[in-house]
């Protein structure tokens, strides 16, 4: 129920501000004796961190988790596992000047009228520094599927501004280069051309949206629950609800308005279906096909180049941002977007178990 | 956390089936006080339901709405809301020839993975019927939004099939001639030509997607809850949650990716915003703009065009569909949408006050 | 969350006032194949109900149980089950009297305080006229709980204002006679005292309190979850949550304050626990005992014995309660009591298996 | 929804172990504006705390909590408040000798049966180390109520043993000298011989149980919701699950089974109730009376008196505990049921406001 909690039973509870002292996380609900080390969350928040190339914030945090809770020996023992990250490269005094402005394209306006009172420091609660911890309990949650139910999740980036990936894939497998470049893009050849252009754009000041691509194989057939509890609508709420998100697709997305019905339902033979633009969710629960989704995010609206706002006493004013800001704030999110999943398979794999049973999903007829 | 339960404070959850005797549904944690009549679900419950003209399903359902509680003397008490419509014109004859197939596009397969038993009259539970329910509980939300809050909620369809509206409108007085016809359509001057369409599409068996876009005015700024409890992201799933729902947008949507961030950012002027590409939402609270969001509706698979599918055993079929269905489903959604917004916003509405007070969100400053 | 939800997986909604058209329930998250027929609510709704010996009120409803949906061709599909009882004997101009006047010991007082308004027609929504509900949903529970893993539940009365049963039995084999007689009470041998007693008690327009046990056999090792959904909280919270409870024990409750520790503690020899003081409880989890829990309920306030009360403008006025009344509504609760602790176990048994698996539980060490 | 959460909308989840690094905790939905200090926890926290006399555990932590987050410039921001206290004193080595045995009467047998791991270590999570938090989440909701509301909340122990308080206030004002000794008793003439009868008993190995009551004054009348979050059902939940708590009971409790109708119900007069057997709670909403609970703890079952108890592989083995631990747990537990009280009240506020509005509660008729 809590809004910052995100999932029913396998419940991840964030905390902490860009610039306060520790961003943190309680994951309730993991099931017991799974392998967890500190060790196991440095690839995905590597891969989402900042300062790792020129292309993205130089904000540099060590991200080092401390397991505060709920693993002994090294296993899960089912009870809440605690995480801790300190905030160690927090440049409070970037901000100060506009501690009592409005940035515009940002929450700080929002939290103002809604709250009252707002942490302004990096953009406090409603900084992208918060995804961390997404994705730390994305770990938890992609081992476990992983190890249970052969589950894999990988994302990409299809789109950077106006530069479209020509051929966007379906399958994993089909990824290409995809984590062998800072852009998280599948075709190794458009690389060269995507450093140029993302110099470029820093260096006029600019910031360019993206779209994010996530691909999960091996969800078994039967999860996700109707009819407020569908795999899609949950898988929805998760991406739209990360910084900068302004839309999402599941399969053919916003193309399917525009494809006839004998073309957008997916035939199916022996084999299986012989297409997949539901992207593995028909009635809102899997159907043992891809699942496949994509996010759009929007070009980051902190810039240097000024631009009209208010202040606190409605004046207008020129606001510039200067902090260290990633001039296309999407493709990070790549790591983001595949916890997401991770968490929304996560929960939908446990609240399925639980009405059907271990075995029920896959043994039609047999009483759950 | 029930499945079948939509919203937390303002709690709403359904019950029935497409081809059983009633579907329901019960609406807890209403304000009390708020006049409700049986009356007032007509408007509604017609502008979703089927049987109104030839572009719809044939089936002709009276939706007759009884309280069974929670109102006394004309006025919600506080206690749960029961409302009862009786199925009277569900055909399932028309369904038993696929009782044993699964029909490509649907649930039927999914749900037979889940549970291993299935109600195939009609859909069984997963069949928009279930939606009439979503837009009566929306008619209790829009009517306390509206007293309340001054809250006015409109949709209408931008797309359908390939063919666009020119010029979509951001604002509801926009709207046009959008209750005028049956296609929810705001430009009067292409209605002929999209009722020659649906009758070509209709005759050649056929079916078309569409584009649902809702507009919500007079939501106060300080509504929806960082970080896993926005407003965007509830919207989202909200809408993606709506039958044949496959893309969710909110404001610019998939286009801000390719906007520069310059651009995207809405400038503030004295007067307000001077643009609304956030479609009135920033770091997942409402800013006061007019809350924009658009969906993508999947053309419906049920055709009278044959299609390979599978039966219960494993066997490749070949299946038609004879059922009264709708050539494009999306139109009559536009009610759903704007009920769904409505159940958001309400929801919302009352989890703001609960943390913020009834006065806190307007006063910046003063402890809720 | 919504706060007419009793349940987090196994999820009971449940509506309707004591006067109004009807009542009824909404069962999220049933595990599908379970067989139901509306001939199974018959027997613990006739053990409920009034009218049926001259202790309790003497309104008789019919009680008969509409399935609206969830079930198929005579199993639960796994989609909501709407279950709807027509209020039959609803006589509301016993009320008409006190309209404008709050009760002592009713929530008269409180609801109009809380909402500003009140259905006052044989208590509205505070009637245990909802509980019937309660007892409805608690068949189904029972059934899967019986079925899917042994377990017996059966209630009993042990106290009846003053009056004690000598020896406190502490399992169902124990019970004696106490499905024979009208007050649950397992000694048969002091029927006749407590039908003169209750005989006298009515005649002289006073009421009497009980103290009603519940006692669940085959309750498993490893239901209840730590630390805030403990097994005995939320026993603690169906229980005291029944209309008229004033205290909830588990195991040796209140007595086990003035229990040395070392007579307390239950031994455990290589065929169990030698006692059960804990009242199969340790930790909040299920110990694989005898799950016991005691209920105390006060005498109805109820009385058509006069007494000094407001009415709505705060003036004092002598009430006098004039409605059909049971002298002992303990009495009666044995059946509701049994429903909610099933309904505790069986949620508890979903929870327990989503977390570590159908097997987990049984097989310590094996990763869930 | 979590099971380490507790609370709807003012919501706390706890974490950690009693022998790992900390423990911890996460407040969502707190107000903002609220002033918040670290030093605002030593208070209650010292209160809580072992080692401050020679009647309990030695056990000496600091409990120095670190707000992580949600507190700028020393008010509540309205995000969630992260607080962390790091354990310093954990002897695991005192435990190492009873890893591998289930230590009669505590959860140890339970954990391994639900997970088939556990953590031995001080009892792990269910140790009463995790009780820290939840006094630490009250200070807060302590200060919203007396703030807002003027609500006072007083626990004081009643019965230690089978040693009663012989007469039992029912007010604050009257609870005498319950802060000045170490045993939280209102009538400090009793005080010596409790003394000398804890002496003894700590020198004979044994242990005691202990009656806590809890009133809080200035509760408003209309906080509480029917029907499944009724106050005194989630006071119940609230302080059952509490550790060694077996009973719990509100107003009169279970000495209301013995009362007659006519002598428990509380009269009315101009002034108000005439008496309080009710113990401020009608029909689950709260009336504005002086709320009451109060709450049975069993003696500690850690003993240094040797017990047959299994071991893992089934073995019987005489079990000693040697760990420190208090010979009577349930004295320390009155800040801790103080703490549930006012976690319950504190949600039960923001509910009431979020249905009736913040003024609805006290102005009957005025929709909310």
């Amino acid at each position: 129920m809590a809004s910052n909690t995100f999932g029913k039973l396998f419940a991840v509870t964030t905390f902490g501000e860009s610039h306060g002292p520790a961003i943190g996380c309680v994951i309730d609900g993991c099931p017991p004796g799974l392998a967890i080390a500190p060790e196991d969350f440095a690839g995905d928040l590597s891969r989402r961190a900042t300062g790792k190339s020129r292309h993205t914030s130089q904000r540099r945090e060590a991200d080092e988790v401390e397991i505060l809770s709920g693993v002994y020996e090294g296993r899960t023992t089912g009870t809440p596992i605690g995480l801790l990250i300190r905030n160690t490269d927090a440049r409070s005094k970037d901000y100060d000047a506009i501690a009592a402005q409005f940035r515009p394209g940002h929450a700080d306006y929002t939290y103002w009228h809604k709250y009252g009172i707002r942490d302004p420091r990096g953009g406090g609660r409603s900084s992208a520094r918060e995804t961390t911890m997404r994705v730390a309990a994305g770990v938890i949650a992609r081992k476990w599927l992983a190890e249970r139910h052969g589950v894999r999740i990988q994302g990409f980036v299809s789109q950077i501004g106006e530069r479209r990936l020509e051929c966007v894939p379906e399958r994993i497998d089909a990824l290409g280069d995809v984590e062998g470049n800072p852009f998280f893009w599948p075709d190794a050849a458009q690389v060269p051309a995507l450093e140029a252009a993302m110099d470029a754009l820093r260096k006029s000041g600019e910031s360019a949206g993206a779209r994010v691509e996530v691909i999960a194989e091996g969800v078994p057939p039967g999860w996700g629950e109707p009819v407020y509890g569908k795999l899609d609508a949950e898988l929805a709420a998760a991406l739209m609800g990360i910084n900068a998100a302004k839309g999402v697709e599941i399969g053919a997305g916003f193309e399917s308005v525009a494809q006839p019905g004998s073309v957008h339902r997916d035939r199916m033979d022996p084999g299986g279906f012989a297409s997949n633009h539901a992207g593995g969710v028909l009635g809102g629960i899997s159907s043992g096909q891809a699942v496949r989704c994509s996010v759009a995010f929007k070009p980051t609206s902190s810039l240097r180049l000024p631009v009209a706002g208010l202040d606190v006493d409605g004046q207008v004013v020129d606001i510039v941002t200067t902090g260290r800001h990633d001039p296309c704030v999407g493709i990070r999110a790549v790591p983001i977007c595949e916890a997401m999943v991770a968490l929304v398979l996560m929960d939908q794999a446990l609240r399925h178990r639980a009405q059907c049973g271990d075995v029920g999903a896959m043994s039609p007829r047999v009483p759950g």
